[in-house]
């Protein structure tokens, strides 16, 4: 499993304390935070999709209890729960529709389950979205007044917080940034959701993996060539490999995600104008430390400043995230903490 | 000049009021508004450009005077002033940078000046952003949580209004909305900022003139070729009348702008997730009462329907402006009432 974040020694100074949860297909992470969003715990269990919803609410009221023991404190000293999960949801019923990654769970009241099972207020949220809320309370994002963040792998996810408003759409819809419309034209290329054109069709993980295997079908050289015909899957990661042994098309391909997002970005600085464009998730080509990571960002950021107006281009934050695999439960709890904030008599 | 709107009489019980002020290229409109955003009385004056910002506030100054005085109210019992304006702006510094509507008036610190002349606060915004609050607030959108409006004229402008949060950016570019790129290529039109593939490029009222004059050069036969021969100016306007008249040509124009614009809102479906999306401005083809209009909107959610997420496509609200021109200064006034709301203290 990922690395954790540094764990904080309780204080009390730093209260209230807040639980977060983020449920993915396959594990389940549970993190006690604190007004900072500083973490003192944390616990990940499986998720056992095949056992039900039902089990799974039980395991994971367990183990909010044990993180919550283990941190020297009461039940009554942590305030509420943040919820995070996968699409598709309804957020204001506060249940799943039809989550891909959860099959067998479709239209199960999950944050009412929690509520119950827990006897605290639950803030049910995006796990996308409480990834980007994450990172912009104490992430690359904390110094800044608003954020899109575009969490980059097998698909295109991201988030949109202005001014602490996590813009999660009236339809539940909000912030699904890699389905923004880069290409109209009816040749476009195929987004996962099945519609042309989208962002998400270009710079996902599968997208790169498809555009350098139309590339190698074009007969282009390329040392990604030899690993294939021996049997690897052509994937983003193998992709970074041959970029840094100095694979031209690997580099290409590489480079031309970074433009298409970096249309994708201007789109954002035109609409949303943050202060903020932070890349998360697990392709980002390595961050700061390395080459191909530099390279990257660096071809995101000359996209911009071709495309965006000259004012945003110019003063918005383009960087990597910083908060990692745990930025969706620390994220959750942030909400939770905003709603708190909001309606203490409801908490 | 433009029809005002009905005016109300004045009840104190819908205190406290408010004055707004549109400032465009050619008039200024000037707006006494109650707490409903209800109109008591309005003046359009001159901008008279070429004498300047100092004097041109001196003229706003005196006739806020008259339209409270006017109106039976007391200059106390107005609470603060909502100030919009074409950009370029900088609105935390509250001054223009180089509106290309008010020449000569560059860096000119508008906000301040008209609240030393009026002793009261002046909430500043651009004036697409206050006619889209405005539409929000009393218009089409008065029913709605958050609003997208699309402004179509000479260029496409707009408003994002998130659950009573009008989304100006962090540089004064949020809801530049003309600016969102439907087509990254290389080959996509010219938009009037210089860049390629914006919105504004295919659906402002200029871009809908150069497609129908492609279309003739073209060799299109159509009843809008004699007019142009005759000497007229092909414009969106005469477009709409050929259209009317039955010319093919014509109304695939339109309705191409109107595809266009679907390619558009489904991105702001998919980023903002609004529950209504708005267009107003004077390109609407007619509005409700007008059968090219009800093509043209119903072209607008046809596309939206082929693109976008089921439930967005299903249940937001997409419709024309009710405010009309008198938006501008009720938005603007209604920015004001909600910086009173937030900052009590401060008014």
């Amino acid at each position: 499993m990922s690395e954790g974040p540094p764990l904080i020694a309780l204080d009390k100074a730093h209260a209230p304390f807040f639980i977060g949860i983020d449920v993915g297909g396959t594990g389940i992470k549970i993190g006690l935070v604190d007004d900072r969003g500083q973490t003192l715990g944390w616990k990940r269990i499986e998720t056992d999709v095949e056992q039900g919803p039902d089990a799974a609410v039980e395991r994971i009221s367990d183990a909010i209890s044990r993180v919550i023991e283990e941190a020297g404190l009461s039940d009554a000293q942590v305030t509420s729960i943040g919820l995070a999960t996968p699409g598709t949801m309804d957020i204001p019923a506060g249940k799943f529709l039809n989550p891909v990654n959860l099959p067998g769970w479709q239209n199960y009241p999950i944050r009412d389950r929690i509520a119950k099972a827990t006897g605290k207020p639950v803030s049910f949220v995006n796990d996308a979205n409480a990834a980007a809320y994450g990172e912009y309370w104490i992430g690359s994002g904390a110094e800044y007044q608003s954020m899109v963040m575009l969490t980059l792998g097998t698909g295109v996810g991201g988030g949109i917080i202005v001014r602490e408003l996590n813009v999660e759409g009236e339809h539940s819809h909000g912030s699904e940034l890699g389905h923004t419309i880069i290409d109209y034209n009816d040749d476009a290329r195929l987004c996962s959701c099945g519609q042309r054109g989208h962002l998400e069709g270009y710079a996902s993980a599968t997208a790169v993996a498809k555009r350098a295997s139309e590339a190698l079908e074009a007969g282009r050289q390329s040392s990604v060539r030899g690993r294939i015909d021996a049997g690897e899957e052509l994937t983003a990661k193998l992709l970074h490999e041959e970029a840094e042994r100095g694979d031209e098309l690997a580099l290409e391909v590489i480079l031309d995600t970074a433009m298409y997002l970096g249309v994708g970005i201007t789109t954002f600085m035109h609409t949303i104008d943050p202060d903020a464009v932070v890349l998360g998730g697990a392709m980002t080509f390595g961050e700061h430390e390395n080459e191909i990571g530099r390279k990257f960002l660096a071809r995101v950021k000359e996209e911009i400043n071709q495309r965006a107006f000259p004012t945003p281009a110019k003063e918005t934050l383009v960087d990597f995230a910083q908060v990692g695999s745990h930025a969706g439960y620390v994220g959750a709890a942030g909400i939770a903490r905003l709603a708190a904030k909001r309606e203490p008599s409801s908490v």
